[in-house]
C-alpha cells in the first residue's frame, strides 16, 4: 500500500492532507466530509498494519491488536482526530498516529502482547463545530449520553443528530467502555513551558480546574460631548478597574493561577457615545480547587465594591466549571523512570488545557504525556513540534506500552 | 387649513408624525420618503402663514418674509429637519418650528420687518444615513462641495447622489449663501447642565473642539490555560491600564474637559483565548484648543510608556478633529439682556455637541440658544423638553428677532 505512510513524520503530513486549508491550517470538524475521510483513511492504514478495526456507533475509530488471553484487559492509547477551524496538524493527530506506530512496532518486534493493545481515534474533543467538547471520550466514559446533544446546532443551523446520521453513525445501544487497564494520551503541550524550560517530555500530574464567569456592568449611556466626567455612570470605567484588579489579584497567588479576560463587549460601542453596558468573561484556572474558590471570592468582592463606588450595577455569574483532575501517579512514575533510564529530560507539570484523558480517569488509570509546542502556539497553522521531539514522545510511549503489556 | 398646527406644542407633535416609529421615536434620515414628506408639509404650513417658500438644489427648505428694502440683509433662523434612527421629536425640529412661529408672530403683530426674516429647515445635520454630517449648512457656508459626497453610500449600499436625485434634488450651480446679517439656532441642550443647574436658557459661548483617536494595542494571542501570567503579552492588560490613565488624566483638568472611550474591540474575543489585539477610540473635547493638545500629549505619552512596560505594540492615530468655535458675543449679549429683562434664568455655557450654527460662523455672526433636555437624554424616543421650557425658548427667540429686524 504505497500511498500509506511509514514513518511518524510521513504519517503526520499524510493525515494533515485531510481537511487542509489554503493557509496551511487543517479543518476537520466533527462529522464533516474531511473528518470522515480522515477516519476512513486511518482505518485502512491500521488494517494494512494488521490491526482489527471497528467504529463504535458515534464515530470513534478503534484499531486493536489482541492478546491470546481472551480475558485480558486492554490498554487503550490515542487522542482525537477532530480539529478547530484552521488548526494545526499535531493537536490530537499526533496521539493517534503515535499510538498506531507504537503498537505496530511492539507487535512486529515482540509478537502478541499479554494485554490487548488498542488505539483509538476519538471522534471529537475540540467543541469547535457544536457546543459540546470531548464528545468521543465523554460517551465512552459515561460523562455524556445521547440526550446531551439533542437540539444542538452548528453555526449553520445543522442539527447534531442529523450531522451524525449523515456521516453514517446512529448511536445505537451505546454502552460504556469496560475492561480498560489504562488510557494513555500522547499530546503536544499547547503551552510554552517545556520549550522555556528546555525539557523533552512533560508528565502531567493534574489537569487544572477551570471556572468561567460572565460579568455585566450597567451604567448610563449618554452623549460623549455634553456629559461632564463627574456626572457620568460609565460602565467601561468600572470594567477597566475590575479587570485591572483581577490581573493584580492573580499575581498574589502562585504561578499556576491564570486568569484571562478573553471576551469583552461594549454597548452601544459607538465612538461618541458613553457606553451603557459592558459585558466580559473571566476564565480562571488552578490545579487546586480551594485556591480557585479563594481567588473567585476575592475578585468578586472587589468587583461589587468598585461597582458601588462608581454607581454601577454589577452582575456576576459562573457559566462553566471543571474540577481539577489528578492523573494516575503509578503510570506517571513509570513514565518518569523511562525518561531517567533513557536520559530524556522531563518536567512534572500541570496541564492548563483539558484533554480526553481526564474523562478516562473516571473508568481507569490514565496518563498524559506532553511533547513541546514551539512558542506554545496551537489551534493555529503555526502549531509546530520538531521531528526530534515527536520521535522522543513516541519512544517513551512505546516503552511504556511495552512495560505495561508485555 | 385645519390639518396644520397652530401652537408650538401642536406643531412639535405634528412634525413628529412624519417618520414616527412604533417605539415612539422618530426616524427621518436624509432624502428618505418621510424626510421629503416632512419638508413638503413644512413648506405648505409656512405658505399657509404667508411665507414665500423655496427649496435650494440640495433640499434645504426656506420660508421668507421679506422686508420692503430690497437691499436689506437677511436674518436666518432655523435648524435641521433630519433625525438619527429612532431619535426624538425636539432635536432640530424645535428650532425650525420655533423659527416659523416667531417670524409669523412678529409679522402679524408688527408687519413687515426692516431686515428680511427667513427660516430654514436644513436638510441634514446628524450624519446618520451617510457618513457626512451638517450637509445642509455645510453647503450653504462653503464647507462642503458636491465632491465631498461623491461615492458615499448608506448602510444599504445606496449612493448619496442617487438618493438625492430620487428625492428630487440635483445640486445644480450651488452657490454660497450671502447677505446674511445673522444666523440664530434654537435647540434642545442634549446634555444635563441646564436641568442640573435649574436654568431655563443656555447661551452658548463656545462649541467645544473635538479630537478623536483610534488606538491599537497588539500583543500575543495565546491559550488561556497554558500560558502563565508572567509569560503573557496581553493587549487587554495594556488597554485597561491606558483607559484608566486616560480617565485619571481627564480629572486633572477643568470640568469642561471630557474624554470618552465609546468603542472597543477585542480580537479574537473568545472566552478561553488571551486577546491578540485590542482597538479602542477616544473622543476628547474642550473649548480651548491648547488644553486639548496638552491633554492629548499627556495621555499619548503615557500610552506608549505603558505599552513599552508590558511589551506591547501601540499605534495611535487621530481620525477626526474639529476646532473650537466661538459664537457671536454681541448676539449673546442681546440674548443675555433679554433674559434679564424678562426675568428668565440663564446659563452661559459651552456646547459639547456640534450644531449647524457653528458652520454659519464662517459667513455671518451666529448664536445658539439652548433649552433644557430632561436628564440630558437625546437621540432617543425618551428625549423630552417641557412645554413651558419650549415656550420660554420661543419667547427669547421672538424678542431677539424683533430687536434685530424691527
Amino acid at each position: 500500500m504505497a500511498q500509506f505512510p511509514n514513518t511518524l513524520k510521513q504519517a503526520i503530513e499524510w493525515l494533515s492532507t485531510f481537511g487542509k486549508d489554503s493557509d496551511g491550517g487543517v479543518t476537520r470538524t466533527l462529522y464533516s466530509k474531511t473528518w470522515r475521510e480522515a477516519q476512513d483513511a486511518l482505518k485502512k492504514w491500521m488494517e494494512g498494519r494488521g490491526f482489527h478495526t471497528y467504529y463504535d456507533s458515534i464515530g470513534n475509530l478503534f484499531g486493536r491488536l489482541p492478546s491470546d488471553d481472551a480475558e485480558a484487559p486492554t490498554i487503550l492509547v490515542g487522542s482525537h482526530v477532530d480539529t478547530v477551524k484552521s488548526g494545526g496538524k499535531y493537536d490530537g493527530a499526533y496521539g493517534v498516529i503515535a499510538g498506531v506506530l507504537a503498537i505496530n512496532h511492539l507487535y512486529e518486534k515482540f509478537g502478541k502482547p499479554k494485554m490487548n493493545l488498542e488505539v483509538v481515534s476519538l471522534c471529537e474533543e475540540e467543541g469547535s463545530r457544536f457546543p459540546i467538547a470531548c464528545w468521543g471520550s465523554g460517551m465512552m466514559t459515561g460523562v455524556y449520553s445521547l440526550n446531551d446533544v439533542v437540539g444542538l446546532m452548528d453555526s449553520e443551523g445543522v442539527n447534531f443528530l442529523d450531522a451524525m446520521k449523515e456521516s453514517g453513525f446512529h448511536c445505537q445501544n451505546y454502552s460504556l467502555r469496560n475492561n480498560l487497564h489504562a488510557f494513555i494520551e500522547l499530546h503536544i503541550e499547547q503551552g510554552p513551558s517545556l520549550e522555556k524550560l528546555d525539557k523533552e517530555i512533560g508528565i502531567v500530574q493534574t489537569i487544572v480546574g477551570q471556572k468561567r464567569f460572565r460579568i455585566t456592568v450597567k451604567g448610563e449611556t449618554n452623549h460623549a460631548g455634553t456629559t461632564l466626567m463627574k456626572w457620568r455612570k460609565d460602565p467601561l470605567h468600572g470594567a477597566v478597574k475590575m479587570i485591572l484588579s483581577l490581573y493584580e489579584a492573580s499575581m498574589q497567588y502562585d504561578d499556576n493561577l491564570v486568569a484571562t479576560v478573553g471576551q469583552l463587549f461594549v454597548a452601544p460601542n459607538v465612538p461618541n457615545v458613553i457606553p451603557g453596558q459592558v459585558d466580559f468573561t473571566i476564565d480562571a484556572r488552578h490545579p487546586v480547587e480551594s485556591t480557585l474558590i479563594h481567588f473567585y471570592e476575592r475578585f468578586s468582592r472587589e468587583f461589587f465594591l468598585l461597582g458601588k463606588e462608581l454607581g454601577l450595577e454589577v452582575e456576576l455569574s459562573k457559566w462553566h466549571e471543571v474540577l481539577p483532575v489528578q492523573m494516575d501517579s503509578k503510570l506517571n512514575d513509570k513514565v518518569l523512570n523511562i525518561c531517567c533510564e533513557k536520559g530524556i529530560s522531563y518536567h512534572v507539570m500541570n496541564s492548563g488545557a483539558g484533554h480526553d484523558a481526564q474523562l478516562f480517569t473516571r473508568i481507569c488509570p490514565a496518563a498524559i504525556i506532553f511533547v513541546p509546542s514551539r512558542a506554545g502556539i496551537s489551534h493555529s497553522p503555526f502549531e509546530y513540534t520538531s521531528h526530534q521531539d515527536l520521535e522522543t514522545g513516541l519512544k517513551v510511549l512505546t516503552q511504556l506500552l511495552y512495560e505495561l503489556a508485555y
